[in-house]
C-alpha cells in the first residue's frame, strides 16, 4: 500500500477526532440561572479541552514525521498505524470523563488515570511504529531530515511522562491532570521545536 | 469518473465512521456511585468498540485494494460503491444496538443478528464490486499485485463467516458476538497478511 | 481559487454530512420491552436514512460532474457552492424532522414539506451552479463528457420534481415521502445512467 | 513540513467544524404540539446556524488564501495554525449557546458576548499566521495574486469588527448577533470579492 492512502486516511481520523472535541463543551441549561455561574463551574471542561485539542494536533504533526520516512507499508505496519488510531478516537471519550469526574473523590483517580493511560497507549504505539520502521529498512525512505532515532527519543521522553502522569493521577488526580497540560504546552513549545530545528 | 475522486470520497466517510464510534462509549453519571464498577458494567461497549473499530479499518484496507484495481468507474460500480458505505455507515448504530441489547434475553438475539446481518450486507456489496470489475474487464488496470480472485476469494470467506455468526446470533447471541471479534482478529493477523504477502 | 481545493472541502463537507445521517437511527431504550417491535415502530426511520443517503451520494456524484468542468473559480461560484453545501448540511436535520413527525396529523405537512423544500434547495442552488458557469465561459473548461447542457437538464428535471413532491406534501405528507425515495431511485438507475451514457 | 499536509488537515477541519452546525438545529418534540409554532420559536438557531456556517466558509476561503502564500511551514506556523483552528472547531459550541441563551436579559450579554469574541480570537489567530508569514521571508512563496498586506488588511478589518460587536454585545446583545450576521454577508459580497478582483 501507498503511503499516501495512509495518510489520507489518518489525517481524515485526526482531524474528525480533535473536531469531536468540541461536544465535550456544554451548553447548561437555560432553567439553571446565571450562565457565567455556571460556564465557570464548566473549567474543568475548557482545560480538558484545550489539553486534547494541543496533544492531538501535536500527535498528528509527529505521525506525519514518521509518515514522511515511509516508503511502503506492510501489513504490520498498517495493523499498528490502526492501534494508534485507536487510541486517538478514545480520546474525546477519555477527555469527557475526566472533565467530568474529576472531582469525585477516589473515582477522579479512576478518571484521569484512564486519561493518562490512554496517553500512554497512544505513546506506545507511536513507538512501536517507529521501532517497526527501523527494524525493517526497506520498508523507511533515506531521505534526509527528521530522522527515527530523534522520532523514537521524542516517543520514550512521551511515554514516560505519561506514565509518571498516570503513577501521579493514584495519589493526585488533579495534579497529573496539570501534568498532562504541561506536557501538552511543552511539546507544542519546546521538543516539537527541537525536531524542526533539526530538519 | 476518475477512481481518485471514488477514492477521496469513500475515505472520507470511512474515516469518519470509524470515528464516530466512540459516541458508543458514555461516560457514566456522576450520580450513579463508583466510576469504576459504572466502567466495569459498560464491557460489551468496549469489546463491540474494539471489533467495529477494527472490522471497518480492515474494510478500508480492503476496500483500497480493489479500488487500485479500478482503472475508470461506471453508474453500476459507483452505486454498488456508495451501497457498501452505506453499510459502513450504519455500523456505528448497529454496533451500539448490540453492546446495549446483548443480555436482554430474546431480544439479545435480534440485536447481534441485525449486527451480523450488517456486516453480511457489506460482504456481499464487497463481492458484487470485486464481480462487476471481474465481468467489466474495461474498467479494471492490469497492474501486479493483488488479484481480483484473490481479494474475491477473501470477500466469499467474509460472507460465509458473517453468516455462521448471523445464525450462531439467532443461538447464542454472545457467541455470535466473540465470532465476531475472532474474525475481526483473524482477518488482521490472517488474510490481510496472506494478502499482502502475495503482493 | 484552484478547483482542487473546492473540491476537496466539497467533498469533505458531503462526507461528513452522509454519515451523520446515522444519528437518525436510534437505538430503542431497554426499558421499552420488545426489541424487535421498538424497531419495526421506526421503519420511518430507515427508509428516510436509505432515501438521505441515495440522494446526497447522488448530489455528490452530479456536483463532481460540475466540478469537472471548472477551470477557475471566482468569487460568486464560491458563494454559490457554499450556499449548496448549506443545503446538503442541513439534510440530516430535515431527514430526522421528517421521520419523527411523519404521522402527526397537520404537523406532518409541515415536517415533509420542510423536507422536500430542502431539497428544492439543493436542486435550486446546483441550477445556479451551472447556470453561473454557463454565462462566464472562462470558467468552463471545453472537455468532452458530461456538458453543461445536460447537467442543467438535470437539475431542471430535479427541482420540478421536488417542487410537485413539495405539492403534494401539503395534501399527503406521506405520498411525498415516497415520492422522494422513488426520485432517489430513479436518479440512481435512471438520470445518473443517463449521465454517465453520454461519457 | 510541506504546506500539502496543513491543507489536507486544515480542511478537514473546517469541513467537520462546518457540518457539526447542524446539530444546533434540533428536532421539536411530538408531545410539543403544533410543529410550525415550535420551528417558529426556534429562528434565533435558525440565524445562528447561517451566520456561523457562511463565517466559518469565508474563514476557509481566506485561509486557503494564506496558506497559498505558504513555501513551508516552521515550528510556529504549526502552532499557531493549531490556535486557528481551535478556535474554528468552538465555534459550534459558542454558537449553539449564543441561539439557545440569547433571550435570557443579562445571560445572554455573556452569550452572544463569547459568541463574538470567539470570532475576535480567529481573526487574532488569522492576523497573528499572515504576521508571521511576513517576519519571515523564506517562509512565504512570492507569487502573484492576492497579497499578504491585502490579507492583513481583511484581518484587521475582521478584528476590529468582532471587537466592535463584543463591545455592542454587552450593551444590547440582539443588535450584536445581527451584527455578526451583517458582517458575514459583508465579507461574503464585498471583501471576498475585493480580494477576488486584484486576483
Amino acid at each position: 500500500m501507498k503511503p499516501s492512502r495512509l495518510e489520507a486516511f489518518s489525517d481524515g481520523v485526526f482531524a474528525v477526532a480533535i473536531t469531536l472535541l468540541v461536544f465535550n463543551l456544554k451548553v447548561p441549561d437555560v432553567a439553571g440561572g446565571h450562565l457565567r455561574v455556571a460556564l465557570g463551574h464548566q473549567w474543568p471542561s475548557y482545560i480538558a479541552y484545550v489539553i486534547s485539542f494541543l496533544s492531538i494536533g501535536i500527535c498528528w504533526v509527529n505521525h506525519h514525521s514518521i509518515l514522511d520516512r515511509i516508503a511502503m507499508a506492510d501489513r504490520e505496519l498498517l495493523f499498528i498505524n490502526l492501534a494508534l488510531l485507536l487510541g486517538i478516537v478514545s480520546i474525546p471519550f477519555t477527555t469527557s470523563l475526566a472533565a467530568i469526574w474529576y472531582n469525585q473523590g477516589t473515582n477522579a483517580k479512576w478518571a484521569i488515570g484512564i486519561y493518562c493511560a490512554n496517553w500512554v497507549y497512544v505513546s506506545a504505539t507511536y513507538i512501536l511504529l517507529i521501532h517497526h520502521l527501523m527494524g525493517h529498512e526497506h520498508l523507511a525512505t533515506h531521505a534526509t531530515g527528521v530522522t527515527l532515532q530523534s522520532l523514537l527519543r521524542k516517543g520514550l521522553f512521551g511515554i514516560v511522562a505519561y506514565l509518571v502522569a498516570l503513577v501521579v493521577s493514584l495519589i493526585a488526580p488533579i495534579v497529573a491532570f496539570f501534568i498532562c497540560l504541561a506536557l501538552a504546552v511543552y511539546f507544542v513549545f519546546g521538543v516539537q521545536g527541537e525536531a524542526m530545528a533539526e530538519h
